[in-house]
């Protein structure tokens, strides 16, 4: 980890803590529980592996130390779109019917669905009025800003989980539904966050839209690099391939892919499931049709988009070079 | 319906219209459309019925008028709480298991849990959106005031389901607990609504805390009210004795007050749930150890304290005239 990222971490974690515990109070502490437990501070299996990289929070302070501004004070923005990012978790573990998370029962497993349900909308109310935490700091029309800004992302989340849940039960995909379901689930978030990062830290607007564009585009190609190796990556291979997209359904890049390609892979999935025993065949299979080329060439060209607008963004000093550093982490490095 | 509350109404629902649009585009029609049968615009049973009384709404703009302001301008802030409300009601059928709503299919039992758990969460987006159109009418630094009263309301309104939740499996429940609970999940919106009301009427501090305080006991009043009729109301004692509180064992005050007694009530209740053909006999207990007495003339002291609540904030106009007539159609009427 980096220095600045060294610095950034455990005042995030106070952030978050501090933030949570609005809902600590004699009657409430239970429900306060649950979120700890979810944040990964209290309960079995706590700690930094049940906490997440905390990726957003990062990325914001990042880009708003990058442009100039004070960290410190972008401190509850960082706060706010890790809780969204969180609500949408708890919530998103529910509609999946996801018993683990970061190998930990997930929050609906422990204390049923109608309170995990809960817990995710206190969640995302608290995400609300940590933003509202900038207003001494930056006055009002600057939060006003920021938080449409969350808020406009939001809705986009909502109609993309709308769009992956609708997905499932529709033979006729095409790669454009694909993209429009990840814009909204995915990248929506992470652009949100360099986005509300720069605002806060002084950037102008052609910055700001630099910086929008950078978050959009590392979203996209961390998505499609989750695709390629939700099917060619090692787990999916060897070892875990009850894991593999392919047997479990996902209607991601490569699929929708081969779907189009109306061949032999195409033909094999609308027969029904693929059995973890077929995963080595039907994963070549895709590459023979020309699915592996295509995601990653996808990924590369994502990849070059993001780190091109982080260039146009101009990012400064330490905080700009661990930008870089960041994007380059999260993409690439495993292809 | 008043002459001012025939104009509000049918502006409430075309602000409520234009603010659930947000969603509709050609590839998320059908989650629109999900919004608007919920609504009580389209689908099966749709029309006046199925859309509620927007309590919520008209208390806001009425409070707004009766301190002298414009109403028209306060319409997203009424689309806002109405929407708020509405979450919770698509959230709370999801996690009560209730089929029917207004006498129609819940939206997830049309829709399935998972997409209704994302209604829910879209129309909370929805309504922070909504809030946020007050700004040109009214600076940020309005809307923050007022997104900051709702979005404490909505943390209280989490903690009020989760103490209602958890209440369920709790066999020490007091009358404190209680108003705990329905501080937060009733009254709170409410009170909410004239406190958001008042401030974009115009009102100054004293005002509004005197129309918070107002909103606040008639909410309670309110709950008290139903916690009544949901024992010795008519469809509670005659006709659907399946609905009475008793049966479907609900902790409501009537309950409370006799469990605390710890005499023949207390001893049937914890002893196993209650049948259809006992209600009459252990309303009837209920009511000799003073249940009865006690729930109306606790409605009847929050209905005066709302009224003279309502008196302190010196409504104006016609506006003032109705918010009166609003508030005494809400309570007591039935009693």
């Amino acid at each position: 980890m980096s220095n600045l990222q060294k610095s950034f971490s455990p005042a995030i974690e106070i952030e978050l803590k501090r933030q949570v515990s609005r809902l600590d109070s004699p009657r409430s502490h239970p429900f306060h529980e649950m979120l700890t437990y979810h944040m990964g501070w209290t309960g079995e299996g706590s700690g930094p592996s049940a906490q997440g990289k905390r990726i957003r929070p990062l990325l914001l302070l990042l880009t708003c130390a990058a442009c100039g501004g004070d960290w410190r004070r972008a401190l509850p923005a960082a706060a706010s779109v890790e809780l969204v990012h969180n609500f949408s978790l708890i919530h998103d573990d529910i509609q999946d019917n996801s018993d683990k998370r970061r190998g930990r029962d997930t929050i609906w497993m422990k204390w049923g669905m109608p309170l995990g349900i809960n817990a995710g909308d206190a969640v995302f109310v608290i995400s609300n009025l940590a933003m509202m935490d900038l207003a001494p700091a930056y006055g009002s029309d600057l939060v006003f800003m920021a938080a449409e800004i969350l808020q406009t992302t939001c809705l986009n989340l909502t109609n993309g989980q709308f769009l992956d849940m609708s997905y499932e039960a529709r033979s006729d995909l095409t790669m454009d539904d694909y993209w429009a379901m990840v814009a909204g689930k995915t990248a929506g978030l992470i652009s949100a966050c360099c986005a509300i990062g720069s605002l806060l830290g002084g950037g102008d607007e052609t910055t700001r839209e630099a910086y929008r564009n950078f978050g959009h585009y590392l979203g996209m190609a961390f998505q499609v690099q989750d695709d390629y190796l939700g099917i060619w990556g090692d787990s999916a291979l060897t070892g875990k391939s009850t894991e593999s997209d392919l047997v479990t359904g996902k209607k991601s890049l490569p699929v929708l892919f081969g779907l189009e390609k109306k061949a032999t892979f195409a033909k094999r999935w609308v027969n029904g499931p693929i059995s973890a025993n077929e995963v080595t065949k039907i994963s070549d299979q895709l590459a023979v049709e020309g699915a592996r080329k295509y995601t990653l060439e996808t990924a590369d060209q994502m990849t070059d988009l993001a780190l091109q607008y982080l260039r146009i963004s101009n990012p400064q000093g330490d905080a700009g070079q661990e930008l870089f550093e960041l994007a380059n982490k999260l993409i690439g490095r495993q292809l």
